[in-house]
C-alpha cells in the first residue's frame, strides 16, 4: 500500500514553520509497512489543493491531509476533500458537543460551528486536544484521512484513532537499524559495500552522508519484529566484517557517547589540552550524561605561552617546529596527562582558519596527540572546510582516536 | 514568479530526517518576492522523479531540486533533471579539480568521478563544502536549479551562487534586517512590540523564536535597496528604543561574535573557568575568527579537586556552599582571573542534569561569575531544558554577561 502525505498551509510555504508533521507520519507509516512515495505541501487555495488531492488519489492508495481545519474561511481542507470525492458535509452533533466541552466556560465563536461539519459517510476522529475533528473517507478503493495541523492535536489523533484504522489494512512490519561509521568517507565506505547495496532487496542497505561520519541504514520487511531482526542480523554482520572498527555504533549512538561509554567501562579518566578546538572536545565529552566519572579537568591552551606554562611544552619545540606540529602535539598530550594525573592525555593543535595558514602549514592542518600507558602517538589531518567545521572535525576525530587507541591496546593484549 | 521546491530522498519519505531544506529555501525565496506554491518530496526513483519534475515545470517558473547528488548509483537527481530537459551530461574538469582539492591527500573513490558530470549548457555551482557541484539549467522560459542535499553544503551554495542568479530575474527589492535580542524571552519581547507587529504593513515585523534568544525580522518592499533601507531605519530605531541593551546585534551577528568584537575593540583578554559547560564557552569564543587576541587560556574544572587545584577555590567554600553556589562561582571567576592574568575572569558552575539535582538545587540551576576591574559579580539562572540545552543556555548567558558588564562599566564612566 502506498500513502501520500499532503500538508496544507501557507505558513509552511513561507518557511515560517518546518513540516514536522510529514516526518512524524512518514516514520509511523514506514513502521507499519506502508510506503510513502510522496510528501507534498500546498497552500490554502481551493484550486491548487483540489488538483493536488486528485493527483494524489491517482498515484496513491491512502492520502493523509494535515492542516486547514481551523474556524476561519481560509481553512478549506475538509470542504475541498469532500468536494473532490463528491460527498456533502453534514452537521455532526457529537463533534459540536465535544467542542462545547472543550470551551467549557469560555466563549465559543460562531465560526467554530463550521468545524463540526464532517463529510457524509466519513469516520469522525475525535480531537482530544483541540476543537477540529478529523475524519476518514474510505471508498473501499482509496482512503482519505483528514487531520488537524497543530502537531499536539494531530499526533494523538493519529496515534489513537488513525493508526488503528490503517493497521487493520496491513500486516507487515518494517524495521530499520543504523550502523554508524567513523574515519572512512561515505564514498569509500559505499564502495566497500557496493555489491551489498546493489544486490540486497530485503533487507535493503542505504548510505547516508553526515558532516563528520557515514551512516548506513539496513531496512527489513517481515511479518513480525522477530523475523525482521533475523533478516537484519546477518547483513549487519557482513557490513561489520568489511568495515571493521570503523563501525563505532548503532542507532542513537554518537562518537562522544560511545567513547565516553568505553572510558566508563574501563574506569579510565581523560584530560584534554586544546588549542584550535579550544574546549570543544572537552565539551563533547561532558555532553554525555555521567561524564564526571571520566573527566576531572581539561585545558584550553590557545596561546603558546599557555602551552608552556600549563602543559610544560618546551619553548624550543614551539620555536623549532611551531605550535601546529607533531612534536608540539606530543608534548601537549604528555603534558596534560602529567599535570592532570589522568590515564589518557589528549591534545589537539591546528590551524582552523580562515587566517594563519602558510604553504607549509595550510588552513585545516591539525595534529592530534594521545598519551596512554607510556606510549605517545600523534596523527595528522588535513581538513578543508571552514573554521568551525574544521574545529568540529578535529574534535570528533580526537574522540575517535581515543576509541581506536583503546581498541588497539586490547587487541595487542588479547 | 512562482517557484516549486522538490526534495529528493528516501530518507525524508521514511521520516528519518525532516525536510529543513524546504523551509530554508521557502524563507529565502519569500524574502526575494518569489512565491512558493508547492513543496514536494519524492524518493530516489527515476520514474517518479521525472514525472514530478515535469509536473513542476508545468505549474511553476522555477524548480529547485535538493538532494540525490551523491556518488552512489542511488543518486539520480542531476541525471533525471537533464533527461527531462533533453540535455546530455558532460565531464566538468573544474568540478573534478575542486573535488581533488577537497580530498587532498585522502583517497578519492572512483565513484566520486560521477559527481563531476554536469548537464551541457548549465551554469555550474561550485560546492565550497563538499564534492558534488550544483547546477542551473535556464531555458529562458523555465529555470531548474539542482542543489546538494546536506544543508551545510546546500545553504552556502544557494546563498553564494543560487540566490544572486535568481535575484537578477526579479525587480522588486525585498529587504530584511534581523534584530537579535538576548535576555528577554520571545513572548516578553513580542508583547513589548505588540502594536508595531500588528499595525505595520511596510515594513512588517515578525518575531522568531530561537533556542537561546529572540529574533525580529523587519521586512520592507521597495523599488530600490535605498528605499528599502529608508523604510527599515525608523522601525529599527523604535524597536531599539523599546528593547534597549537587549538588542545585541543584527543579521549574522551572534552573541559570541558581538562579545568577542567588544573585547577586541577594548583590547581586553578573557579567561574562562567552566564546570557544567566544560569548555563550551571557551569554544564559542574561539569560534570567532581572530579570537586568539582575546583568549590565551581557559580551564575546565569539572571535579571539585580541579577547582581547588587550578583556581584556588577554597575547600571550605566547596564544602559549606557546594560546587553550584554563588560563593564558588565568585571564587572560580577570581581564581581564573588571577592564574591567567586576563582582564576578565568568567566562571560557570551548574547542574546540567539529568541527574545531580536536589530540591534545594534542582537540575538547571546555574551560577555565572565575572571578575573585572576589582569587582566580582555573580548571577543565578534556572534553566528548564535537557542536559545539553541547559549547557548551551549557560554558555550563551555567560557571554551575554561579559557584554552587559562592559556596557555597564562604560555607562558608569561615560
Amino acid at each position: 500500500m502506498v500513502c501520500e502525505i499532503i500538508a496544507v498551509g501557507t505558513e509552511i510555504l513561507l518557511g515560517d514553520i518546518v513540516n514536522t508533521n510529514a516526518q512524524y507520519l512518514s516514520q509511523e507509516l514506514s513502521q507499519m509497512g506502508i510506503d510513502v512515495y510522496y510528501q507534498d505541501v500546498v497552500g490554502d487555495n481551493e484550486q491548487r489543493l483540489s488538483q493536488m488531492i486528485r493527483t494524489a488519489l491517482d498515484r496513491s492508495d491512502i492520502v493523509i491531509l494535515t492542516g486547514g481545519l481551523g474556524p476561519t474561511e481560509d481553512d478549506i481542507t475538509k470542504e475541498t476533500a469532500a468536494k473532490v470525492l463528491g460527498v456533502e458535509l453534514k452537521f455532526d452533533q457529537a463533534s459540536y458537543d465535544r467542542m462545547r466541552e472543550y470551551f467549557q466556560n469560555r466563549p465559543m465563536s460562531e465560526n467554530n460551528k463550521k468545524q463540526a461539519y464532517v463529510p457524509v459517510g466519513s469516520v469522525v476522529l475525535r480531537n482530544d486536544h483541540g476543537t477540529a475533528p478529523g475524519c476518514i473517507l474510505d471508498t473501499g478503493e482509496k482512503i482519505v484521512m483528514v487531520l488537524p495541523g497543530p502537531p499536539f492535536e494531530m499526533k494523538p489523533m493519529f496515534e489513537r484513532y488513525g493508526k488503528p484504522y490503517l493497521k487493520k489494512k496491513t500486516n507487515l512490519v518494517i524495521k530499520s537499524k543504523f550502523l554508524k561509521v567513523f574515519g572512512v568517507g561515505e564514498s569509500n565506505a559505499a564502495q566497500m559495500l557496493k555489491d551489498l547495496i546493489e544486490k540486497q532487496t530485503n533487507p535493503t542497505i542505504a548510505p547516508y552522508a553526515k558532516m563528520t561520519e557515514a551512516l548506513f541504514r539496513i531496512t527489513a520487511k517481515a511479518g513480525t519484529e522477530e523475523e525482521a531482526d533475523a533478516l537484519i542480523a546477518p547483513c549487519e554482520q557482513e557490513i561489520r566484517a568489511r568495515l571493521g572498527d570503523s563501525v563505532y555504533g548503532v542507532d542513537d549512538d554518537t562518537i562522544e557517547s560511545v567513547t565516553v561509554g568505553m572510558l566508563l567501562k574501563r574506569n579510565l579518566k581523560v584530560a584534554v589540552a586544546e588549542s584550535c578546538t579550544a574546549g570543544l572536545t572537552a565539551s563533547k565529552i561532558a555532553s554525555v550524561a555521567g561524564a564526571s566519572a571520566v573527566l576531572d579537568e581539561s585545558y584550553v591552551t590557545y596561546a603558546n605561552a599557555a602551552k608552556e606554562k600549563l602543559l610544560g611544552v618546551s619553548g624550543e619545540t614551539l620555536e623549532k617546529f611551531g605550535a601546529v606540529s607533531e612534536e608540539t602535539a606530543r608534548e601537549m598530550a604528555e603534558g596534560v596527562q602529567r599535570v592532570s594525573g589522568a590515564d589518557i592525555g589528549l591534545s589537539i593543535t591546528g590551524i582552523a582558519g580562515p587566517d594563519g595558514g602558510s604553504p607549509q602549514k595550510p588552513v585545516g592542518l591539525v595534529w592530534i596527540g594521545i598519551a596512554y600507558r607510556g606510549t605517545t602517538e600523534a596523527f595528522c589531518f588535513h581538513f578543508s572546510a571552514d573554521r568551525n567545521r574544521n574545529r568540529e572535525l578535529a574534535a570528533c576525530n580526537a574522540l575517535n582516536i581515543i576509541r581506536k587507541t583503546l581498541i588497539k591496546g586490547e587487541k595487542k593484549n588479547g
